[in-house]
């Protein structure tokens, strides 16, 4: 297990965890000063959203270059699915495809896929997860050529009628199985995942498959399951067990930080939550 | 598969679903009232909350024999671990004592086992499970000498932190493997498990273990995880294959409809949402 008491050039930033502080929102973050400011700790990736740089990806990517920080990779994928994915299947895929093509631009390496809940007019998620593996089919080797991986993302259950029909790590490993792209692997988050008992068995099967690592904790009394998000050490997630495994897996990749938080953590001065955030990941993950 | 088209006997009202509308609470229907209500319209089963009886044990299981409806089950035995459980050792295991006097006093059949949360000062659900088998091992053979049945109903995932560490149908399986007491079982709660694609596997594991099955649905866009289920086919489980599974199985026994809604259905006439409930029964399930 790696030790990340005196480097960090491991960890990751999703931006989503200083609220989007980017250009035009919040504290105003733009994604460079972001990416300076991770850089002056020591941090060595960020995780950036779709509408943070729609249309400016050679630019940040060429900041990314120019003071070393790493595009780990890009949130993400439209719901393919749901009450909350596009009505018409064309402007899935359409969209599906600009994600990937963006992917490439700003030269990040993954994609995460977050497939969206239960399809309109049916019921539980045996159609809705059929659904989603076509669209993922299709996708990955649109992807391939691009040169970009694919990260199915199980979410929390608890997102299992809007946001995600894909709720274990199991059930994304399946779809894996069954779609069987090289270009196609899974997102761990401890968020998601960390009630699992079944977990380490499917972290061993997993492999190399997984793509990536997200780190937060789950707050005992959690308030709201979209917003309130723990960072670590705060929560009952055993963070470290569960990175042990995902690592003793063959997961030697970056470990991101992604906490939605507009409870707490959205409300503080983002030079504060990186420190925060740092010190945590030296000391309890 | 049964059908209950014509026949609601098989149909079971958990008083929650009015929202504890007894005595002093609520429109004031204490359990008398709305034993008569159930009867009224043909629901054969009802399931009370220990607060609604207590110290009215024997007088309240005179009027259901007198009004020809069964006392199914008692909710609940205490939490046994995590944040709101008691504290001292001593207490719960009482308390848990107490829950199974009043079960045999009341001549219901089950008492549902809600586990409680993660234990405080401890990461992840391991070192609570432990814990939880061990006050439910002792409790069996105090229950099996009442003469009462205990029912392990694992929650949904999202109450893993301070309700339930107990969140599968695989869980509760295996720790009824792990104690082997012949009086000790699963309950189903169609809310909690809608989103398990592991589901029928385990239910055709657990046989004759279900010793209870619940009816409620889960809303796509759930606005509070403790109070917003919704109505038999307002939301997106998939009740009739799920019950299909557990019929299966070899369960026989009632179909108890419990909602927690102070969004939706605690706020209009508990007899409106009987009439809703038998109709639901009758056409979605």
């Amino acid at each position: 297990m790696r030790d990340f008491r005196h480097d960090i050039s491991a960890l990751a930033l999703n931006t989503a965890t200083l609220g989007h502080n980017v250009a035009g929102a919040g504290a105003g973050w733009s994604p460079e000063r972001t990416m300076d400011a991770c850089v002056a700790r020591g941090i060595g990736g960020i995780v950036l959203w779709r509408r943070e740089v729609a249309g400016r990806e050679a630019a940040v990517a060429a900041h990314a270059r120019a003071v070393g920080i790493k595009v780990v990779g890009l949130c993400r994928a439209p719901f393919l699915v749901g009450p909350l994915a596009p009505v018409r299947r064309d402007d899935v895929v359409d969209d599906f495809r600009a994600a990937i093509d963006q992917t490439a631009e700003l030269g990040a390496d993954i994609l995460t896929i977050v497939v969206g809940g239960v399809q309109p007019g049916t019921k539980g998620v045996a159609t809705s997860l059929g659904l989603v593996a076509e669209y993922v089919a299709t996708a990955a080797s649109y992807a391939a050529a691009a040169g970009v991986r694919l990260a199915l993302e199980p979410l929390h259950p608890v997102y299992g009628g809007d946001r995600s029909c894909l709720t274990t790590t199991r059930d994304a490993l399946d779809m894996c199985d069954q779609i069987n792209a090289e270009n196609l692997g899974v997102a761990i988050d401890v968020y998601h995942v960390w009630w699992d008992t079944d977990l380490p068995r499917q972290l061993a099967r997993a492999g190399r498959r997984i793509f990536g690592f997200h780190l937060c904790d789950w707050l005992a009394h959690t308030t709201d399951v979209l917003l309130d998000r723990g960072m670590m050490g705060d929560g009952v997630a055993d963070i470290a067990t569960i990175r042990a495994a995902v690592e003793q897996a063959g997961y030697d990749g970056m470990c991101e930080v992604e906490i939605f938080s507009a409870t707490n953590w959205w409300k503080r001065d983002p030079a504060e939550v990186l420190d925060v955030m740092v010190e945590r990941f030296r000391t309890v993950c």
